[in-house]
């Protein structure tokens, strides 16, 4: 039961299909992610173990995050690297073996760090789907310098057939800073007319836009309104995103 | 008991009158936040449940963050945003009742966010004395453009004119950034002028400068003595404060 | 046990003498700082109490923390500014009892904040191991103008003189910060010449260097390998760094 909600802006509850948050998760302790989960985890719906970062911590530990996620209708899914490093290895199998033996219900397919010919993305993305995992697939570089080489055509295009394959999100590439990647440019601005183009094609609620910084998550929130999809937060900016989307912080009070 | 006291300057205990740190709560969870407050709590007189937090949280949560608060000698209160949106849809009383039911011994009242007239800001400041809170009153806007229209002469005779309405202290806006707003220009560097100009009409032990940065609570200290009120201080820095404050780190070593 | 290892590059399991990590706390509460250990306790080797943290906590609290520390095979010690507190109070032997009472094995000697004469300094150094403490001696001025006074050559002798005393490893200076400080220019870039000039003179396994952001971090991993000595790690990165030192982070995925 909450208090004050006569103040605030209503927001669909969990499952959305729109206005989903994905959390950034870079090595919580367990007890920690927990207690921060009982007081806004119905604001999560997605939460990602960044990066490698399920390399190097113990199998036990990963399965009670990924269990107490799940316990709060959170989808935990595996960055993308970790994929991506399969992928490099030639060892796809062993890596949907290990994923599910954690028991993530979803992963992230991601060229950023590699070359994946496209064709062979979009086999992954199926491949994954036929082993029982939902996909999510990011579109992007993580080298400013490659990640500018991909036109918004290309991006589009890519993003259409990867949806296709069976992707239910596109997540739209910005790393953990945000800054020159992607629809950011070097100051961390969103490049406005990219944005349009995109959403002239793809349908604004299959993108999840990483947007780790605040005046990113408003400028989206006042550009799409408050259901739009954003991920990279950082897990102690969870109750601040929601306020943003609600209405109540001064950032976009009285502007939804 | 303390290890290495020999080696530090005093400080006076709680309930402190002066030197008073108030810290900004984004939506700890219980266990973390009691974790914090068992290793520093004694460091902490002020807790601002940030903004519009408190409206998305259970009451249960709240209830239980306030009393750990509370237990540690700490006064919690309702972010300003809180307050200006029950004022905005007219919803005072209920407001009240609400946070006297969660427990809020205090709370904010600012017009950070909307416009509200000098003389109905000096009303609600004595309806929530009358209400039985203690009320911390905020000077400035949230948005730079507003707040540069507010002189400076405007800003201690409001300042001046809410502590006659009751509020026990004068809290100096710099949000959680500390850039571009207030006495901080947009490099975060306080104005030095302004602020002798405030404490030539107003009680240094009446304002509570918010300084969430540490250069500027290092500006602070060693302008105004380690007795200087200040707030927004991230739940990560409550100990570094606290060694500021006492000579004991780099910063102000030597200096006090 | 861990998943996905066949995806990662090995790296060598404490206790390690390369590759090593110190982290920085700055006063994480106990059962926040318990569960970060317990997922990512096995990559850090160093744990710094930071600066003067440890006068303003209660002695039981310091006490389980080192312990608890201690049971990760982890060094925790004493910031240098503590040190330098005690030097300049004539309280050296007080100093060294009251770390040893709360289970500090290792200290760190500074003169970041304080003139300290060269000999004085390297007596300290000795004093303390005969005291029965690891001494890790930190080389850098806190204040930035002092701090480039102090020739490259006089950087190097003094290191050599201070590993002669005693010191089991030499920090290099650059504070949480990381910027316009010892080896790093104002916007927190590494001056690469001067790196190359006091590995020149010093075995690189004898130095621990201080670099708090993340392409700090990733510079000296591509630069000087994965066994680079890192310091200054904020408590949220230990997995982050891990990871950067096997590849497993966009950044230097395929470089190592």
């Amino acid at each position: 039961m909450k208090s004050f909600e006569f103040l605030s802006i209503k927001r669909e509850k969990k499952p959305r299909t729109s206005g989903l948050t994905m959390v950034l998760d870079k090595g919580l302790g367990l007890e920690t992610a927990s207690s921060l989960m009982d007081i806004s985890g119905e604001y999560v719906d997605y939460l990602k173990f960044g990066w490698g970062t399920s390399i190097v911590h113990e199998q036990d530990i990963i399965k009670s995050k990924v269990e107490m996620y799940k316990s709060h209708n959170i989808t935990p899914y595996t960055g993308g690297t970790l994929f991506e490093l399969a992928y490099t290895k030639d060892k796809l199998e062993e890596f949907f073996d290990e994923a599910h033996n954690l028991g993530f219900p979803a992963i992230e397919v991601s060229d950023g760090s590699t070359d994946i010919p496209h064709e062979n993305k979009l086999e992954c993305i199926e491949k994954a789907k036929e082993s029982g995992f939902e996909v999510l697939s990011e579109i992007g570089k993580k080298n400013p310098i490659l990640d500018k080489e991909l036109s918004i055509d290309e991006r589009i295009s890519n993003m259409a057939d990867e949806l296709n394959a069976g992707s239910s999100l596109i997540i739209v590439e910005a790393r953990e800073g945000g800054k020159n990647i992607g629809i950011f440019d070097s100051k961390g601005n969103a490049k406005e007319d990219e944005i349009d183009t995109i959403l002239n094609s793809i349908k604004g609620e299959k993108i999840l836009w990483e947007a780790p910084n605040k005046n990113q998550q408003v400028f989206f929130i006042l550009k799409l309104g408050n259901t739009v999809n954003l991920g990279n937060i950082s897990s102690d900016e969870i109750t601040s995103l929601e306020t943003l989307r609600r209405g109540l912080r001064g950032d976009t009070f009285g502007k939804l």
